[in-house]
């Protein structure tokens, strides 16, 4: 049995910074890497592809909105087109420090409200999966377990990455429980760790109205800020890996 | 004997419409696109990509100061570093749109004020010669004629293209009459190219201080906004093919 | 009988030009100034406020959404405290330059896409008008006719200007019909300014549906692009007149 | 004896976090906040206003180049005109938070670059001067204690102050040692009180070069940022006060 750990990452800006990214590198298999439009900096960029070079972790491109101040997390009325545009941009952006720093770009995954937006609609979904065929046929294209953007991924081609949140719950359509209403996150890490488990284990999840779904969770999202952050990376890796779960990279 | 006839190009910016791109695509062999920074946005982008690929023109990245407001003209105590990092994101971010297009990234030639700091820095020239070189080995670097960039260039080993002006110019030193100085342009349409074919000719330029100097012309820039431009490029072309000088992209 | 003509102005951006305002303000009454979120920048700002004070065209704030590349058309899922504060920085910022020239802010429009979305929506309009009535109490607010905005406006304590659409064509429902349906925008010079007569003296508009509702026409709206646009303007200004309808500014 | 303690302020955008601004209030005089170009967005200028008047903190307004990725540090060859325009935004900006909170702008201080720049430039120092005097005629403009900015500021008609740094190192002509130097900052924290108290009292400071010179002290600038801005702030307050100076804002 394996399973992938992705972290979002470089999503610092300038002379702020965000997360842990360095000690987190040493707990993750994949690292998906902000492209300066939701967050990071090209010179974020380059660094942070650097350290996941230095440590063997996987490097994907993390499009997002061009929202800097809203982080991304802000939906926007794009047009599909808009959407293709702006991942070819990102994507293509981050493969210049990709190849710059002799590395592959190895997976891409949307950020944020793009993400969201993503998972809940064919059409964005489509324009996103092209975009990255076309610019890295061989990238994995991560999205939301089950939804409409890891479908446009196989149609168009690409190798998808079915992807399972360790600390976020989950509504009965599959869909993950907004951060604007009350338990959308999972505080207690051992709760948090058993859900994935379960996901990988067995492909069910319990949504927050008590029915249970099939999931498949090829990888799984943890987040790289927070005071906890670090401290949870260690803890699932070490935890997955004592059930004999294999953490490493999908297979590109 | 043979120039190349470059336009910088895609620098419209959303709503927002500069030049005449199109109907300048059918007299120029290489076109300089905005990466995003100065000017361009995605969509401006692929745009461009895909009428110079119908066109046949040569497609390069014009990557430039991050300063939409200033139209990257003003220059900015920035450093080496800043300047790799800056030239690996819109080169990449270029390079994005040419592979979804399925073409070719030719060329990279740097923009206003970044162009105009290399021309005169040995350090600031090394570190955009290495970033372009480290994405992209096989593009041509264009760089002022005889300048610092074009040596970067070449130490590095890239293959480089010496730029001349047909309507601006130049000081003993060899630089470009600041726009800031009164004569610093050449209005008179016939002057300008009788400029052009004597430095592809005879390798010579008249100064402003009225002494000669030796210039190679690989590649000639012409302007494509203005009222002229498009009859300028459509006569510059064709003076120079009477001239039997034929007009073609620097052979990367 | 009266009626106050308005145009967006100052919509261009560094060396990008949109409009013609000089010659545009020769024939409203009251110009509304973008304030660098969704168009303009300081120069354009301050150059399009001497301009009005210079032609004695009533002087607005058009704050929008912080979306520069969609010129401020494209809906952003913002909170209502997101609205306050971008109102209350970009209205801030224009009345910086009409007190350095010496002037007085007359009213504020939001613009496109906030202007949209807030005559939909109380909460919106709620802190659009309590960001106006905080940072200048005597100002005007514009609105879409019978909207939200002119409602919340008035509930706050500010003076209101119910806006109408010369070349724009209605709902049943009062809204303007979407830029993304076909018969959104009235191209007929003629049909365009007797739908804004019949607005002012009857108080009446047919909508795309073929009913009639009644409508408040305080302010008409007319666009300051596009090849006819000064054509229409001094031709709605002097038809207005011919039909002894009194173009003024909103008393403030 | 009195002097001001001022500290930047603000500079943290949107989900990134900078300074400590609640604890520093309590313990500075006045506080220059970010104006959204080097950094601040509305959401934090709204909350840094508010705190600075809850704590009855002198307001200020802390305009910036436009870089937010280099903070404001990196120098830019504008124009006279452009320092004039961005600055004359930047405080209307702040101006409209202080407005909307019922506050009062007590004063004016460049950052970074341009703030460094215009210490040395006559021509650039009247450009901010004016801008300052034309939004905001009642406002003291702070300056690099003896520079061109002070002088700008009297000859246009504002009372000015001139400041002085506590933990930076001055060059033998009034000048900061560039952050580029070693020997910049004074790191040890009884040094830097030192030399303050030194300077309000004696009216003198020691070069780096040796020599002593004088300088007028009105007001003192703290940093916000770093592990220990917190202390040094209750340090510097607590020494002063020992000392018989009083510390309040400068009369406006």
């Amino acid at each position: 049995l394996t399973v992938d750990l992705n972290c979002d990452m470089g999503e610092s800006y300038g002379i702020y910074t965000l997360g842990n990214d360095e000690a987190i590198l040493d707990h993750v298999s994949s690292a998906n890497i902000a492209c300066g439009y939701h967050a990071g900096n090209p010179a974020i960029m380059r660094k942070t592809v650097a350290l996941a070079l230095a440590k063997n972790v996987a490097i994907g491109a993390h499009p997002g909105l061009p929202d800097l101040v809203g982080f991304g997390r802000r939906e926007m009325t794009i047009t599909h087109q808009e959407a293709f545009d702006m991942v070819v941009y990102q994507v293509g952006a981050l493969n210049g420090f990709v190849k710059a720093a002799g590395g592959k770009l190895h997976h891409v995954k949307p950020h944020g409200a793009l993400y969201n937006m993503a998972a809940l609609s064919a059409g964005l979904s489509e324009a996103i999966a092209e975009a990255v065929y076309k610019v890295c046929p061989e990238a994995v294209l991560y999205g939301l377990a089950g939804s409409a953007l890891t479908k446009a991924g196989k149609n168009v081609g690409l190798r998808t990455a079915n992807e399972v949140f360790a600390d976020r719950t989950y509504q009965q359509d599959g869909t993950l429980t907004s951060r604007r209403l009350p338990n959308a996150l999972i505080t207690d890490q051992n709760e948090a760790v058993k859900q994935v488990i379960r996901m990988v284990k067995e492909g069910k999840v319990l949504s927050q109205q008590g029915t249970e779904f099939t999931i498949q969770a090829d990888t799984v999202c943890i987040h790289g800020d927070g005071p906890h952050a670090l401290a949870f990376a260690r803890f699932i890796r070490q935890t997955l890996e004592n059930e004999s779960i294999v953490v490493q990279p999908i297979k590109s």
